[in-house]
Formats: C-alpha cells, structure tokens, sequence
C-alpha cells in the first residue's frame, strides 16, 4: 500500500457522487470548483480525531466516516447554506488501510449523497492514530446567510430536535461491549447525526430567524457564543426544553442544557414573525425555549419560577 | 484558557491582513467568501503533523506556522493559480496556546501575507499533539489551470529552483542542537519555503506549460505522476540536475532525485515554446531536466550516456 492507491480507493469509493459544482476531482494538486453564480461561498472546516471524537473500538468506521463530514455540514446548515464540496484530510496506520478504510469511505459516501455534498480532493498520510479534517464548500444567496450576531431583544428563541439525545447515545454506546449499532434513535443520533441542510435553507430563505447557529457543544456553551456575538442576553424556560424521556428528569434536564454533538439548529426569530414558525419542519420538531432579553446575561428560569444564571456545562476542549 | 479565548487569539494575530474576498472571518459558524467573477476557484488542503512534518525541539513554532501555510499554498501555485484564502484547522496542548501559538500565529500571519492569502476561519481543539490542517481557496481563470495530465511526447521538461535544497537543511537542523534558526540559504529553504505563486501564475496566463505540478516528495516520486496523469514516459539527464553544492557530488545528486520537501515546480512546455522560457524568473532558476517521452517509462541518463529505470526513492507515508 502507498499513497497513490490509498488516494485511488478514496476516488474509487466516491466516485459515483458527482456533480456539486466539482470540475476537476480526486488526482491533482488542487481539485477545480465552479461556484454557482450570483452565490456566496461559505467555508468551514472541523475535527475528528481518535481518543477526542471517537473510539476505534467503540465507533464503527462507518459512523466515523459518516460524522466527520456531518459536524462540519451542520456549520454549513446553520448559515442556512446550501452544502456543495468538501475536502478529506485524513491520516491512519497502514494496517487500517484496507477493510477499515473501505467501511470510512462508505460512511462518508452515504453522507456525501445524503448531504448533497461531493468529494472534491483530500490529503492522506500514514500515523499511529486516527486523524480526520473536513472542510466544507457550501453557498448561500448573498446577504441571506444567518449570522450568530443578528439577535435582537424582544425575539424569541427556538431550537431544533431533542436536546441531549446524542450524549444519551454517547453513554449507551460507553456501556456496551465492542462496536456499537445504531439500533435505537439515541445510539443514531449519536453515530449518524443529521446536520439540519433543509431547515436552515428554509429559514434563510424566508428571512425567518434573526440569528442562527447549530449546537456541537451543548445549548449551555453554545447560546452565551450566539448572545456575545448579538450583544443580548436570553431567558431559558426550563420546562419548555425539549428533552429526552428518562426516568431521572433531572437528568434529562442536564443532558438538555450541557449535553454535545446534537447538530440541532438554534435560531431566534422577530416576535411578529413567531407564529410563522411551524411546530415541526419535515419532520423536524421545532420548539421554543426562551427569548432573547436586552443586558448580556443569560437566565435559565426553573419550573418554580426561579431564575439563575445558566452556567456553561458544554464541551470545551480546553477546559481543564 | 477556553476555546473561544484561542479562537480570539488566533483571529487577533491575523486581523491585519484582510481581502481576499473573505466578507465574513473567523467567529461564526462558517466564513463567507465572495468568489471573483468569471474564475474558478480552486481547494487544496495539507496536513503538518508533528513528529511527521516537524518537531517540536527543532522547529521554532513561526517556522511551523509559516511552512504549515506554504505547503498547502505550493498546490495553488502548481495550478497557475492566485492564492486567496485558507482555513487553520489547530490541535494543540494547552500548554502551546501561550507563547508558543503567538509565534506560530506570527510565522503563519507573515506567510499569509507573502502569499496574498487571508485566513478566513479554522477549528481549533486540545490534543497532546500538535496537529495542524490547512486548506487553501485560491482562484483561476477557467481553463487555464495547469494540470497534470496535459504533457506529450517530445515537451521538454524543467524545474525550478534547485533540487534537494530542503533535505540538505533539514539535515543541518537535525544534525544543530535545540531550535533552529534559518542561518542559511538551506536551512531557509527547509523552514520557510516560498511557493512560487508567480512563476506558476506568470506559465498559466502565458499558456506556455502543458502540465505541471510541485514537487513536494522528490523528482523520482512525483515524476510518475505527472507521467501516469498524461500517460507518457519522460527521460531525465542527470547532469542537467539542478543540484546543491555539496562536497560529495553523488549525494547531491541523489538529493536532486529523491529530497523531498523543495516546493518548486515541475512543467512540460511544447517543443516549440522552449525558446520563450527564459533561464530565471523574478529570480527563480529554470531549468530544463530532460524531456516527455512516448511509453510509459521513466528514464535517468547518467553523465556516461548510460540509461537506467528511474526507481521512486521520495516521501511516501504508506511506504514501510
């Protein structure tokens, strides 16, 4: 095995996903991208390292492969963009190189075609660990794309989905034995995670939300990002949280508010415009947890009518 | 130290260099970026890891922040095309984010202004190592990209620069003690290579190139590929080499076919256009190697006219 045939199977493995704008693919120092006219093009890029994001003996390298691509198409999602191309960085040892590589790659196809996403090139490069980078090409009309900063007082804020699902799938795929499957929504959630292309288009299409972005770390670290950006504060009802069924409620309540890995959309929307907002979008359920308060606090007011400060409790690599 | 105080680290560091087309930086969830009318836009995207690309306690962090960029930026340059901006995808110990991401920040922000390219936004998150991506967005006038795949039999082939120059640096620096400092023209050339935007832009407007591409693993790696992507052979001389001056003319001369690392570019020109390439450009040596032959073989001609199979001896990761 060297580094043109890792790079041929990549190829080989995507090459029935075409289109997205992707001239020149796979095989060349840089792949050719031909932007839509009369679009902007909007960039990101994310992590997925072993030991960080995920467990060789744990995650199955399909879901590896699937939700490397769908953390980074969720940022594509919450600027309310369209998903067009994307680049795979990828590093493994050489003894992963064959069924392993395979199983990746058809996980990450099955995003890409989902997501409506195209390979356009990558780098590979032989290393102890597991180490994924994906960016992602998206578009969006210009002036339309939904920025963290546009929340004003007065608005009312929503999200997406369940909130803490994906880290009830977390724990149960920690407490079982060897790989996991997808064999209930939370264990799916978790592995298969969905970003929210079509939601976010419609939002941004409609001039809907004020502000939007998606939740990778946990409403209780994401919302102060969105608020400081917007220069508001916000009001949570607690009870309006839309949570996971456990029997410990407090539970729930804790994966809801500090709980990772969702890809949920988070938005606020103009209180004239609230009752545009349906309670589910194709199948999507959209709920609203709170509003967006003038000052820079953010309250989280409990089911008795008490209001405290919501501490952040989320993912943050570096915190100690 | 939190995520969100390195990402305003790393957006302080680069707030200077601004354009590019980038309309939204770093701190949302994607970058937005304007596209100029009536270009392609071309992605290339380079992994720098440490222990593979470089080390800790011989790199200084601006060396790693720069080469991290340039290497990544050399593929724009391979296409004839303008560099315009990139993503820095950063793993590092929380132990790095003070001084030591301030210089890397700083190397990076010098490179990023050389190149004309302008960060646009990254991810950054904890790791023991630092592992570093960098995808780069540049631009080209459609159909004018120099490909791989363009050369034909009786093209003359040329390079640029001088081969195997990095790989006598890194020798140095390897063979110094502590952190290197670029105290020479080959110490330089292995921790702050200059991909050669102009050269490659000034071949593709002038349409003089049939093929080209950077050579980044060594001229007996990256050779094949041009030939496999044109389907030809080539036939290299030996003495036409350009190659360090170094006691031992042997090594210099292995160093010329196999030193990985020198970011200079390889083109085919038509037999006919050879006398429109000058010997240097802004500088830059050009000299021509050899030639673009029928066949699949790849041909070195030694200084006593004797003919041999040119064997890959460059960087291949997967290579055991």
């Amino acid at each position: 095995m060297n580094e043109d045939m890792v790079l041929r199977k990549i190829e080989d493995a995507t090459r029935k996903s075409r289109g997205g704008g992707v001239h020149l693919g796979i095989g060349d120092d840089t792949a050719i991208w031909r932007p839509t006219k009369g679009f902007e093009t909007i960039l990101t890029c994310d992590w997925s390292l072993e030991g960080s994001h995920f467990l060789l003996e744990k995650h199955p390298p399909e879901a590896i492969g699937w939700k490397a691509l769908a953390r980074a198409t969720s940022d594509i999602a919450a600027m309310g963009g369209i998903a067009r191309c994307f680049l795979l960085s990828l590093a493994l040892p050489t003894e992963l190189t064959g069924k392993w590589l395979t199983k990746f790659l058809a996980g990450t196809g099955r995003a890409a075609k989902k997501f409506g996403c195209v390979l356009a090139g990558g780098d590979t490069t032989r290393r102890k660990d597991v180490l994924i980078n994906v960016s992602v090409v998206g578009e969006v009309r210009p002036g339309r794309a939904l920025l963290r900063s546009g929340a004003k007082a007065g608005d009312a804020l929503f999200v997406s989905g369940t909130l803490g699902q994906a880290d009830v799938g977390l724990r149960e795929l920690l407490a079982g034995k060897g790989l996991a499957r997808a064999t209930n929504r939370n264990l799916s959630k978790h592995m298969y995670p969905e970003p929210r292309l079509e939601l976010g288009r419609w939002l941004a299409e409609r001039r809907l939300a004020t502000a939007m972005m998606d939740l990778s770390d946990g409403l209780s670290t994401d919302l102060p990002r969105l608020c400081a950006a917007s220069g508001v504060g916000a009001r949570i009802q607690a009870e309006a949280l839309p949570r996971v069924e456990l029997r410990d409620r407090d539970d729930a309540m804790q994966l809801a508010l500090h709980g990772g890995d969702d890809y949920e959309l988070m938005f606020s929307v103009a209180a004239r415009n609230v009752g545009r907002v349906p309670s589910e979008y194709r199948g999507v359920a959209l709920t609203r947890i709170g509003e967006i308060v003038a000052g820079r606090k953010i309250r989280l007011a409990g089911e008795d009518g008490e209001e405290a400060e919501l501490v952040a409790g989320g993912w943050d690599p570096f915190r100690e």
